[in-house]
């Protein structure tokens, strides 16, 4: 009969860049589960240096800090075996690196194989591809060392297994986007009955930029099954016993899925980057329109309504209706909530401007110029306070440029970039449902952005369902004009969403960064020209 | 004796992403050199769609328009031979590839091998690297067929030349930095006189975003020589005669090096953006400092006179001297001059937010809402005119935050962005040497931001030529703030300086795009997290 192993997976929310504060963590709670009888801790991915660390990996120091800390892994690595992720460079070229502490040294260090360089990863830019793989021994166990994007392949598990692998230590930095976690799992499943050795997933969790890791680390067991799942957007821990199988005594910690998973991912994101850069709170432009409503609710979520604050900047356009129901929300958030109207700084700059403007034709100019109005009040109210402005726009608006450049896009971070405005709908029902928070009418009323008189988003967009619809087939799906008709839209529709979107790339270029939910976000996701003579057809 | 050739070199300005316009260039330019005699045309890297297409690439239609417009060059080429770029997809793979057509067919298609993925490099996102050489026969004699990056390594050009290659044809999208030329001409003089075969080098010229392309291309004999360059930043054809020599009726056009080069990438990358994204002009906010004042300068030039606006925009602050030598300015250069003053705006502001503000004392809230109302005003003209803003910012200020976000950073583009302060100076004189525009005092007063009663930069900031020292080592160089403190900084500076350009990444982020000059400019080839712990040290 073989030996036994009690082995943690451990999913931490690290901080980019913080190496030794990176290693404190990952100390302390390898000393937790020594305490608790575990031999084996794993980490995720780069949690040394938190992911995606990006081109602080081009710092010739890196390595100096990075052997640094390590030693005070190997040292406390006398209690407990430790696996973690760390950059290492050797002989001029920088690996993706996995390794394993026991006794005060190094048992092996692996260089990830599968490097990848697409969507929002640029690891080929940074690393050199290890070819060999590497295994471990302890306890009389043989553990074989992968990292991320190599499962998702079928050579180094495989490579790992022919070299006498047991089991499969898998440490990832895997960020969320909808439906991911059941790909994880489905994938991981079919390698496990291939390889016929049990594979611990160990994510990690937190928000960086516009990624949100999930963490949902979990095991399979040698015959595919999943025996144990941690929980989404928390930091935990949690002990398996390795002897013939594979057990835990707290199998399945999450099974969330669809709305609740992605409210939390917004939340965490925004939580993360507001608390991970220092900002006292958020403040934010409450219009009485659906998108300012559900932010509202994600940052009191996410921080603490008393860390919030909620201004509703009424013009002549303002309706009574969204007063009220601004007023109404912040209420029953229990949200600091103030007015301040831009009519005297409107009216200013429009005394200013007159002759420039004259015999000019009112056009979208003076929508702008309210906007901007709002936003320099929310920016003076950020500087003078320390909180931070969040933004409100959706990816619906993102995409087609319906968004005012130093307007309504002011802010450090934005919780809505990547949710079209249809799943902002079903996102704030989702929310209403845990607790009744934003007004029914707010959710029911049609859209405006009431920058005109008896405005409606509708009267110059499709309407959002279809708007989506072609927005998603485009942005997501590489989608052709052509191809998008045939499934079932006006080409004036088509050729004119298409179009938006593809001369408003300047915006977003300028646009704060928000949480990335989809699988092509605005961001480092999606790198369009802004000077771009591509037209929509074919 | 061997067969002679007559070849010409071609350097034009692509659209990114206009597939068919591009081809069209190209086809005029052939029928053109084949009137003047020539048997053979060689265009730059990717010029089918320009370079650099970023994620057009991904777009699955991509294939289809590539083909339709092979189809019209291969037509062509019953005229002349063609040698061009443009990306081809096979089997699932999509390739950087260069080719020659003639009489009518493609003679032979080669698959870039060296895929640069570093700086604002991200091939290694879209193209698998070729393999093998390819070599085409025309009129008796073999071209060896390489593209860009191929030819700063050896192994490319070694092979074609190892199957038979009588001469090197090397297609590039090369972007400008100070200093590049001498660095192109160099490595390709040492190289050749291993290979022992003539080499043509043909670049493109003009702004794509970030980047500009010089042009300057060029051909080296068999033993080293360079027998012509082309002109920088002009669209530029050359034929040359290739018998038992290389030989050319004008051999260097262009030998311009040093502030002349770097004022004319300035010129260049201002001049695309304005005119390849169809605004009707520029407008800046003119403030009587120096940065504005070469900005207003180089707008000027890029797009005369007559199609820039230039607005000063007083406050309590501004002193005479600066509305003096803005008004000097732009009566010299001929550019339309006009004064607004943001007292009302501010005032109302500063009314609207009394109540917030109450209690809380005086700081650079105050300051940036000064900013903002400017920016505010500028884009107003903007959106009201279809002039662009463009913003008069220098990369020693964007380095360590010393900018407004949505005040003075507000803009489509920047001409000083990835221009230090010290730099500015040096461009101010050299601008002033070619004819006399930018009043000295603008040059010789201590700078000032004058939101402030009686501020200097230097109150805030190290002397610049401080400031731009530990930048450059820091940012360019990659040096920690032990090696800078070690090059005979003051620590006090040095961790100052290293703290603000890590906290300010945010601006970055969202500030305008603006032509790169340097190896590490502020945009796709400085990938930081703004979320970052990294802290100045080691």
């Amino acid at each position: 009969m073989s030996d036994s192993l009690r082995i943690t997976l451990s999913q931490l929310n690290y901080v980019v860049g913080d190496i030794a504060g990176n290693a404190a963590k990952m100390i302390a709670a390898a000393k937790e589960a020594a305490g608790q009888g575990s031999e084996l801790i794993v980490f995720s991915e780069l949690s040394l240096t938190g992911y995606p660390p990006e081109d602080l990996l081009l710092r010739p120091s890196l390595q100096l800090r990075v052997e640094a800390e390590l030693e005070k892994i190997a040292e406390a690595s006398h209690q407990i075996a430790i696996a973690l992720g760390f950059p290492w460079r050797e002989q001029g070229e920088l690996f993706n690196c996995a390794a394993v502490y026991a006794g005060g040294k190094s048992l092996g260090r692996y260089a990830k194989q599968c490097l990848p360089n697409y969507q929002v990863f640029d690891e080929k830019r940074y690393f050199s591809a290890g070819e060999a793989a590497c295994i471990v021994e302890l306890n009389g166990r043989k553990l074989g060392l992968t990292v991320c994007e190599d499962i998702w392949h079928k050579g180094p598990a495989e490579q790992a297994v022919a070299a006498g692998a047991e089991m499969i230590l898998n440490l990832n930095a895997s960020p969320y986007h909808m439906g991911k976690q059941q790909q994880r799992v489905e994938l991981i499943q079919q390698h496990v009955k291939a390889l016929k050795v049990p594979l611990l997933y160990v994510n990690q969790v937190g928000g960086q930029d516009e990624l949100v890791f999930d963490g949902r680390s979990f095991a399979v067991a040698a015959d595919g099954q999943l025996v144990a799942q941690l929980s989404a957007y928390q930091e935990q821990s949690q002990q398996l016993y390795w002897q013939q199988e594979l057990t835990t005594e707290v199998a399945l910690q999450s099974t969330e899925t669809g709305l609740a998973s992605l409210y939390k991912a917004l939340v965490q994101g925004v939580r993360d980057y507001v608390d991970k850069n220092g900002f006292k709170g958020i403040v934010l432009g409450l219009s009485g329109g659906i998108d300012s409503a559900l932010t509202l609710a994600i940052a009191a979520d996410a921080i603490g309504a008393d860390r919030v604050k909620a201004i509703m900047m009424p013009f002549t356009y303002t309706s009574g209706m969204s007063k009220e129901d601004a007023a109404e929300q912040a209420e029953r958030m229990g949200v600091p909530y103030e007015s301040v109207s831009i009519e005297p700084m409107y009216n200013a700059f429009m005394t200013a401007l007159a002759p420039q403007f004259e015999g000019l034709a009112r056009d979208t100019t003076e929508e702008n110029l309210q906007a901007r109005c709002r936003g320099v009040l929310l920016m003076a109210v950020s500087n003078k306070t320390g909180y931070m402005v969040l933004t409100t726009g959706n990816k619906s608006e993102m995409a087609v440029g319906y968004a005012t450049l130093y307007g309504d896009m002011v802010g450090g971070y934005s919780a809505l970039k990547d949710v079209y405005k249809t799943k902002v709908f079903q996102l704030a029902e989702y929310r209403n449902a845990l607790g009744y928070v934003i007004p029914q009418r707010v959710v029911d009323r049609p859209p405006s952005a009431e920058l005109a008189p008896d405005q409606k988003d509708e009267d110059s967009l499709p309407p959002y369902d279809v708007l989506d619809a072609i927005l998603e087939r485009y942005i997501e799906q590489d989608m052709s004009a052509d191809a998008i008709i045939a499934d079932g839209f006006a080409r004036e529709d088509v050729m004119r969403v298409l179009r938006l979107v593809d001369v408003n790339e300047y915006k977003r270029r300028q646009a704060p960064i928000g949480v990335r939910i989809t699988q092509r976000g605005f961001g480092r996701d999606r790198r369009y020209p802004v000077t771009n003579g591509w037209k929509a057809g074919i």
